[in-house]
């Protein structure tokens, strides 16, 4: 019997692309799909790609009917969830989280970061954090997890192999990353229109991105000290892809083989996350859950430079979610993704 | 045991499109990838999203690797096709021909398009139009399977249920339609630089595509008569997508109700080809077997207006490819395919 | 000593892209340029690229401020326009008017189309139409001037020289056109999200967009009898670009080289339209108040193929509008404008 | 009498940009074009877009015609230049070089970057780097001037306010800058296919970049110390625009708006350089000579964060050529060039 599942927020990007996925797992069936918009309407007259979904229409939440469910998606905005997940994660119910509401540990650093206080606090520090190529065994069976973020997924899986090696120094990081535009979400501003997106370049949020923070709370845990980045996104005039440049100081004596060797080490085996032998492209991961990683190092100036490609997405939101759902429930972590991307 | 397949061409855009979705059908292995360009090369290094294949080499053709196989897929150039089909054909090879070799049955037709004669005149007419939707029960078990073109995909699943339904004239047809770039195969020229094609529209081989005589052929074929059609395709800046305009005169008594509910009507049960409420977009069905379509009348100059849009690499070529392989080999009809493209 | 205009409506696409060209245009100063949505702000602080206008606010419209300048340009919606066009018409201010409400010169046409009474019907007929190289003569020095809609400007350039010489039959033409997103003006909606538009293609309006009349009127003007159009646009992925690829049937005896020969003839001379000799590619006229024509016929299905590239902002808004002011106010026609896009 | 100059190589984009602004020059007249692809073919044929040229074809190279001139834009690659540039500046013909044959003046530097010797040595440290708002005093009236590179103009722009002012430490600077396609020049490769850039962003050349050497040795002479640069550059799917992310360490008791005023006291009063009070984009500036620049301070880790946004073939290439040659000429510096870009 398959597992039954919800979407909460399933008309926005994230949630939309997790109900295409879920379509093609043999053993996960949407039983409520949410959406505060589309309430009441067919989800595939919403999105017509979804015409798996033809005949289910979106429905409001009410949380009354996510109780009794093997697994709750929560795909709502940051600040939404908790209010969401708290009951949820109280009553016992397994929820993947793609908010950032769940995500760091300690109130004080949401607060400076948020700017305001986390109405559930006593739940920090209690939801694993969904990245399982780093914390695969702690995710399988878990009851709770956050799902990272796009660009702390993209920049943890380029730095985590050589923080983890001692090859770059935990202070001074600096991550230039850009993504699609389907990041910013389903909603309109003049930031996100055809006509000013089209042959644009942008960077945003210079030093005060949201994702900061868990980016060093997460690369803090793996080098098992303080980490400080310097975090500048930026927008490309694409809808999917995610591409992570981060450069670092090298420790002394750490050189671009031991870098290089360090990243294939790291992932060899891994289904999802590949170490790639010239630096990644976006396009080759678009549309699935692959991850592509290259690192080298400039010994001229003794930097390490680690790049990261994924599709916001994908590996940045609904695929990782799923391959999270996976390890919760018991399935083959594999199931219902892939690694290889739409191309061209 | 799965069926053992070879894809002759497989470095193409069509050929590593079928590549990608061969690794996601439960009852078929590549046995065979060849290309000229690449051969001894890593698949998994030439098309980094084909992570699936590492380990395994393009080849050169061989003919006699050929023979034993359960079904070889063509996707070489037209006019390459015909001198590696025909011989295969000859040894009851079953075959999937993704050019334009063995689409049209009367040699006459061939040499005033293609301009040269045909060199294996023999096989014209024995190869089945491999478009289920239309041709579904000859290509259950069938032995060699032309695939159509894409712009005559398009054009015949807008028009057919017009035509069988007698609501259209079937002279004087008009095909207004947009190709993404990559129907142009991935050989360079300057027309297919990104610099050039991004945020550039073009109307191309006015009223001399090649693609013209095919869908006369078919359409004259539902019909039951002879169907005249004027083709100008456009190149449009996306690498994916393919959408078909059709205006065509109504006949006496055609009103756009009975225009919107043939389609509806003849689309219904399809599991890829959706009659949709709305005039279609080629992004729904993107990176799928999808075709949506959707047609009214103007009748105020008494003009049916039919619109049909797909993947050019999906429905347009790989996809369509396997669904067809599909039916030849006994397989459910959608294993390996999606209907829903990737969205946004 | 300059001309002192007006921009009324200063902040949507077109009447912005006005404010670009009139900075480089000789003899022309802009005292007012008005905007609901920014009125206070700095014209450069909402649109960087107009630094020339750094220091100068948007302000609200105040009919008053607009009496004694030498000309007013209102880049109104349709509907809008009119309450505010007609009273400068009857002050005797010099008026080009972007808008469809003073191009149709029938009140009943107006009615069918736009679903509502002409606030001014007694207007209708007395603006002239703003195509130069038809209405060249008229222009000069005028007072009224309806600017043409962008697909119109297309189509009526593609088909005028096929009409005027007696080449197509004045019923039964068919437009099909692809537009940039900017046509769609600034406003938001799901429609014009990047990440909806992006890689897609859509046909929108079939058979009931309102250019449809103003088509026929200056078509049927130029044919001297009554034109039919059924006319099909299409959104493509860029902000720019416009073209128009329109069929008619061949009147008995023209071939292609009398098509050919016919636009060539026709636009010898024009500083802004070209006959080219291969199909026109919008890139080349992008940015500019270029427009590019190519016509020939497939004489196997007796149908002439004319197709016509502009920039929608430019030749099919503000550089025509530029084009119309320079002849109303004596000013050498090319002041100010360009006829070659940037490219790449 | 206008200035007759030549176009050597005018057939690339950055020699085909300039001959288009050469076109709106009031007193610039193009004597001869070079083109070794295109010779004996009319430029507007090859270039739709330069229809002020229609009529006057690309010629072979000819030294004996350039002798005569006032001056000689050299668009040609690199390591092709230095064999036309350093007999033309032996013959005292004005230069202005847009390859980076001129540009370093240390031959060793020249060796290491480039991996060849160079052929006129004697030659490098003879011209003046050509960044107007950097070295304008001695470009006025300049006989040889080598043309700075894309990411060097963006760069140099960006850093050299808080370097001027001691605000940044001259080592450990990182650079992520992101270019459009058409940087990589006209040629043909599987990298500038459509398919393959479209919706599609990758690093490249990471840390071995050629143009480092030119942005330490520019840096440098701005610092009057040496300046170590890791410089990362990335493709994003656009045709045109260019944006340079710089981060640098803060000096001791640098803050944010110390930074910001530097940039902005800077370039109060440059025609072509504005500071902007948000990070700025690269759509503002296309089409034109402009560059928009923005830094601040992200404090919490230390660190400077400057942003530069041109047209790699405007400010980048072929706007500051003509800027420089109005330096060189004594023609107004902004004849010929706008500082607003073309939007949307």
């Amino acid at each position: 019997m398959p597992s039954r599942v919800a979407v909460v927020g399933a008309s926005g990007y994230s949630g939309a692309e997790l109900l295409r996925l879920i379509a093609g797992h043999s053993g996960m069936d949407v039983t409520v799909a949410t959406s505060r918009e589309f309430a009441g309407k067919d989800i595939a007259a919403v999105y017509p790609n979804l015409s798996a979904y033809a005949g289910t229409a979106f429905v409001e939440l009410d949380p009354d009917t996510l109780a009794g469910l093997d697994l709750v998606f929560l795909a709502l905005p940051h600040g939404a969830s908790m209010a969401v997940g708290a009951p949820l994660a109280g009553a016992g119910v397994r929820v993947v989280d793609f908010s950032a509401d769940f995500r760091l540990t300690d109130p004080a650093v949401y607060r400076q970061w948020y700017g305001a206080e986390h109405s559930a606090p006593e739940w920090l520090g209690k939801w694993i954090y969904g990245l399982p190529e780093i914390n695969r065994d702690a995710l399988r069976g878990a009851a709770l997890v956050a799902n990272p973020g796009c660009y702390p997924t993209a920049a943890t899986l380029a730095l985590a192999p050589l923080l983890a090696a001692g090859l770059i120094e935990p202070a001074g990081i600096t991550i230039a990353a850009a993504s699609g535009v389907s990041g910013a979400g389903r909603g309109m501003s003049a930031g996100v229109h055809f006509s000013h997106v089209d042959a644009n370049v942008k960077a945003y949020g210079l030093g005060t991105h949201k994702h900061t923070p868990e980016i060093e709370q997460e690369l803090g845990r793996i080098a098992g000290e303080t980490v400080t980045v310097t975090f500048v996104p930026h927008l490309v005039p694409t809808a999917r892809g995610l591409l992570a440049t981060c450069t670092a100081r090298l420790t002394p004596g750490a050189t671009a083989t031991a870098i290089f060797d360090a990243v294939a080490a790291r992932y060899e085996g891994e289904p999802f996350v590949r170490a790639t032998p010239a630096p990644p492209e976006t396009k080759f991961v678009s549309g699935s859950n692959g991850a592509h990683v290259y690192a080298t190092a400039d010994s001229r100036t003794g930097t390490a430079i680690a790049v990261c490609a994924i599709d916001n997405l994908g590996k940045g939101a609904a695929g990782q979610a799923l391959q999270n759902a996976n390890l919760m429930l018991g399935f083959a972590e594999t199931e219902g993704l892939t690694a290889g991307g739409i191309y061209p």
